[in-house]
């Protein structure tokens, strides 16, 4: 996996001491993916059994319950629902005096980047989010190819330098995934409506469908329709709270089509519903040969992106 | 696949022959799976190209354009919009004056099961509804395997008789699905929430997110969450027509639950928040564990059901 050319991001991952807060889905997936690539993998984990199980099955090389006890690290990825990524920020510069760089993967970005823009300039900070999941959550649902051929958003802070910069991307690589860079405000206003609003629909969807009665009648398009109903709750919560404006919107706009469909249906009005079905499956479609030429095409992102640099 | 024990339900589809109206995703597919398995499979489909290739590619014996024009069929397998299923059995007296048997494909089954009710003496009817699909339609995306481990629903009708039974159920076992009998009204009201609210669902986040803008940023949660807005529209019409009230009921009680995770969004009130979110999370992990157990159980019907006869 690592070559011997001493200028490849390889080599940069090989000698990083890295350390994860939060030994859950995102943060034991990057354990495992990461296992074997860097200097020293130390988890920062609040619950005891975790520490142990993680230490025993050697995902990590060191597991610490807080910051503060943790060795020198050079990098640190936040991987705990938003809120408490942005708990452990505003303590960042007491657990770690010396400072050190920093990443998260927190679904939300405007307010964790904003924390970030407020650390003292002996530490790097970098926003990001990979965009992936599993309807369980825990370490015991870590994967090591969790991260694989999933895009990797990365969100520019004032303390984003070009040498983090480098780092981002070479841990990106090595877990498999697929690097993007965008500001914290357009990732927040997307994700409301492509991961944030489907999360809510999906819930309320198993909500409505909680008497068991029906689960012998349902199919494989309720199992895709409810499956994020899966999603940790005090995940879901942290990302709600944290771009509350921006899901509101996004549900007000859901809620609309909902009525639209509802009256055309109420009035028998064929003309309307089938014109509005038929919108929706031709955008699916645009959709799916949107995704089947991205999947195409290589990951080398934009010349004028900052990813440029590592080519 | 067939045995040389005269008594086996293969050997009664061996002596079959088939009509086959509509060769869509579910009409192909049915053919597909019954190539070889039936004395004829004859095809009644409107569009002359599709004829065409069906005989071509050898997925039917004879393609006819109209019912009228098809030989001598023992089993006529409804597979089309439920509308145009609706139109065919009002029309089905006079284009088969001597009576025959009949199965539907159709996805909904109240009005369908009314329908058969009216038929004459002559005919046997039986409803039906495999729980299947796929977000693409049309002979093109037919395949053999599109019923294998589905659900096969089957409604009686006034005309269903022990031999039409041990038929239907030799043809679900042929094409590898799992019968479940229930009645009509059962049928319409569990699907409106398990199956037509989701479509609908999907393709109002669909219709949501068209914006081509948004695509790279989605993932699976949004793919998986949207595959349902791909369904045919002038089928999905059919079904929200002929299932209207049940579908605005399930539509009705959605809403609600959207408005109520809005309100606790809105004022701030994360116990409620996390409660709403709680309650889907439990139930989906209960869903998932039941269809996890049926998938272990062998499809064998219980023994006060109809299907009971074939044993």
């Amino acid at each position: 996996m690592t070559t011997n050319n001493e200028q490849s991001p390889g080599d940069r991952l090989q000698s990083l001491r890295v350390g994860i807060l939060g030994l859950g889905l995102m943060g034991g997936s990057l354990a495992l993916a990461l296992r074997g690539r860097v200097a020293t993998l130390v988890a920062i984990e609040r619950q005891a059994d975790i520490r142990q199980i993680a230490r025993r099955q050697g995902i990590v090389d060191i597991a610490v319950e807080r910051l503060a006890d943790a060795p020198p690290i050079d990098l640190l990825v936040l991987a705990a629902p938003v809120r408490v990524i942005l708990d452990s920020l505003t303590h960042l510069p007491e657990a770690r005096p010396a400072g050190c760089a920093v990443l998260d993967l927190g679904s939300t970005k405007r307010a964790v980047v904003a924390a970030m823009n407020a650390l003292p300039p002996s530490f790097a900070a970098l926003g990001g989010h990979p965009m992936c999941g599993k309807e369980t959550s825990g370490l015991a649902a870590a994967a090591a190819d969790l991260y694989r051929d999933q895009a990797f958003f990365l969100c520019p802070t004032r303390h984003t330098t070009p040498e983090l910069e480098v780092i981002a991307l070479a841990l990106v690589a090595a877990i498999g995934a697929r690097p993007v860079f965008l500001d914290a405000g357009t990732h927040d206003e997307a994700v409301a409506t492509v991961s944030h609003l489907p999360a809510i629909l999906s819930a309320a969807l198993m909500r409505v469908a909680a008497d068991e009665r029906l689960w012998p009648i349902s199919a494989s398009g309720f199992r895709d329709a409810s499956r994020l109903a899966g999603s940790d709750p005090r995940m879901m919560l942290d990302i709600l709270v944290t771009n509350r404006e921006a899901v509101l919107d996004a549900l007000a706009v859901y809620e609309a089509e909902l009525a639209a469909v509802r009256a055309a249906l109420e009035t028998r009005n064929e003309d309307d519903l089938v014109d509005w079905l038929a919108a929706a499956q031709v955008s699916y479609a645009a959709y799916r040969r949107f995704k089947s030429a991205e999947r195409l095409l290589s990951p080398v992102p934009p010349d004028d992106s900052p990813a440029g640099k590592i080519a």
